[in-house]
């Protein structure tokens, strides 16, 4: 698996290396110094999508540079009936480069919710930790004064509101609210899931293509047995490892067990924003051991599914991250362009998605695909 | 004027023969008997929109029927501080006539409303007399147990939210609440009110083309100097000489100083369902005094403007309503079909609509047309 070299010779932010999932935070806090490890894991984690991570990273380090570190918690030092807020942004990744935050959106979503609630929130946590939503609610936590949450609703990021583990768990998407940079505040109390995304998707359209928003506001309690957990430990642990070059590419591979699906050249990408969505398809021309062989990559927001030949080489849910192979950066699908020279891995979701519920949501026939999920180390066995 | 014989004959509902503008109700309270009265009327004034009336007719008279009378209260019956419910149909009347409400709808959005506020309200109005825009309201304040006022926000109906005498008086929409048949609940705080237009038309387009709201809630001494009072006195005023048959048509035309702009046949109608209104446009071809002419009508959910060989006979903000010649009835926007025998008559708007401020907002300018307002009375002076 190992195409790059060495590995394991850990560099860049200082990390504990820990080796296997955690159920507890590897720190007390995420600093400024912090930053940078988050964004990376984040972006391998993300599949292309959650935003481009660039002007997140910049909020998050503006704003721990001004009120310090922030708490990084696990569920069980929260108490049962303590309210967490997930925070994210709605709509196309392509807008949130081009649309600059306040950072201080964060605010109006708190006070919306707890007067829809009736009660204080006690921590921030990413719905998506892939991507730019990975890294955003940190920022808004830091202004708040709230701790970030060691968890997250998908361990990955994915297109639609109801594609998350909270709603694998039951768990109502409403009360929510969506804000933008107008002040315009709407407040959502929808009688399923599918229709907060319809309702929430529309507006967000309408606002933009592109809206701040709480989504699945929850207690600790019911967090517990709806989340991923230690999801940002995870991405700081993988950023940690993903140090400029290819180096740091051989060691983000190794430590998610991940497949190389290409390493080659884009040789063709196109791409529309379609009703607060990226839509578009990626075609990766091999190089090295790759040569002669042309990778075909789907996207809505996120890498969907790898093909090549008409076979599929890697699906949702498992988790598809397209890298510059020269610098190690992850490329999200907003910002892929013609001519970039880059490595295509694929890696195992989190297992929940592959239970016949996840699939069921967040599987190939959720987005419109006419075939089955078989697991990417299945796929590759033969390699 | 009078081209269907003798007049002011007046039968069907029992009402006092009030021959101006009122101030104060004509009436304490409204019962059933009065239903169909207020529903002719109302048609009158709708310019052709605020949804056909005849869902909303079955729903008053059932309720009315079950509750007893509403009061009728005037503006300065309430108390300063008491907050008016304006409850309407957001929408394309077309649909409105293909789904069922359950007629509760003034619950739901009550209590939205009240949690916004923080307060509880001590009135129902309706935003729009126009259409069954007028009637809707009745019957929810009958099941609120909350008196009806004597006054709207328009005068006739508009296919917009800010194209209200409240917007010109600057009163904001929010908080607003849209709800629809599957209990979906959204409350829109918005920067101004046409993103509240934007915001809530595209939600309702999600929602089916179809929601129940309560736009522009406001206090009765806000509501003093920012409706056209008496509204609801007038639409029963001219809904009781409205009777069955071209005398009602006659007594309406003379009550209201109206211009008949043509007696004839519709020989083309074309009418879509686009973005939340009803659009399109219709045809009439003269007869009798009006034979060898044709008259255009061009629709958004109202009818907007009336043209013939080029030149506009009437237009917004006056008041363009089609009637069945024989039966006497109005035919709204969504119910004109090919070969109907209508009279089509013209009338003044309220005056605020005439002053620049409102032809701002309300004039042929804001529909998109090119041409100056020109008050009906003066296009016809020749007559």
């Amino acid at each position: 698996m190992a195409i790059f070299g060495p590995k394991y010779n850990q560099v860049g932010v200082s990390l504990p290396g820990v080796a296997g999932k955690v159920d507890s935070p590897a720190f007390d806090a995420i600093g400024v110094e912090h930053v940078d490890a988050l964004v990376r894991g984040c972006a391998v984690l993300g599949a292309g999508g959650g935003g481009d991570a660039y002007m997140f990273k910049i909020m998050a380090e503006l704003a721990l540079s001004e009120t310090g570190p922030v708490p990084l918690v696990s569920l069980d030092d929260l108490p049962d009936d303590g309210i967490i807020l997930p925070l994210a942004m709605v709509g196309a990744p392509m807008v949130f480069a081009e649309k600059i935050l306040s950072g201080f959106e964060g605010l109006t979503l708190k006070a919306a919710i707890e007067d829809a609630l009736g009660r204080e929130a006690v921590a921030v946590m990413a719905p998506e930790i892939g991507g730019g939503n990975g890294v955003l609610p940190l920022a808004w936590a830091a202004r708040l004064g709230l701790p970030y949450t060691d968890a997250d609703g998908m361990g990955r990021a994915y297109p639609t509101i109801p594609m998350t583990t909270m709603h694998l768990a039951g768990l109502p998407v409403s009360p929510a609210v969506i804000v933008d940079a107008r002040d315009n505040v709407l407040r959502f109390d929808t009688c399923d899931n599918f229709w907060a995304e319809r309702l929430v998707r529309g507006s967000t359209t309408q606002m933009g293509a592109m809206t701040s928003s709480v989504l699945y506001p929850m207690t600790a309690a019911d967090a517990r047995r709806s989340t991923v957990i230690g999801s940002v430990s995870k991405a700081l642990r993988v950023g940690s490892l993903l140090v400029y070059g290819t180096e740091g590419v051989s060691r983000a591979v190794d430590e998610l067990d991940a497949v190389v699906l290409s390493v080659g050249r884009v040789v063709d990408i196109e791409r529309r924003i379609e009703y607060g969505w990226v839509r578009g398809s990626l075609t990766v021309e091999g190089s090295g051991d790759f040569r002669g062989r042309l990778l075909h990559i789907e996207i809505q927001n996120e890498n969907l599914v790898a093909l090549e030949d008409g076979k599929v080489m890697a699906s949702v849910p498992d988790i598809i991250t397209v890298l510059e192979t020269e610098s190690g950066v992850v490329i999200s699908t907003d910002r892929l362009r013609y001519g970039q020279r880059i490595t295509v891995i694929g890696f195992a979701a989190d297992p929940i998605w592959r239970t016949p519920a996840g699939l069921a949501v967040g599987g190939p026939r959720a987005m419109g695909y006419d075939f089955d999920f078989v697991p990417i180390e299945e796929i590759h066995a033969h390699a």
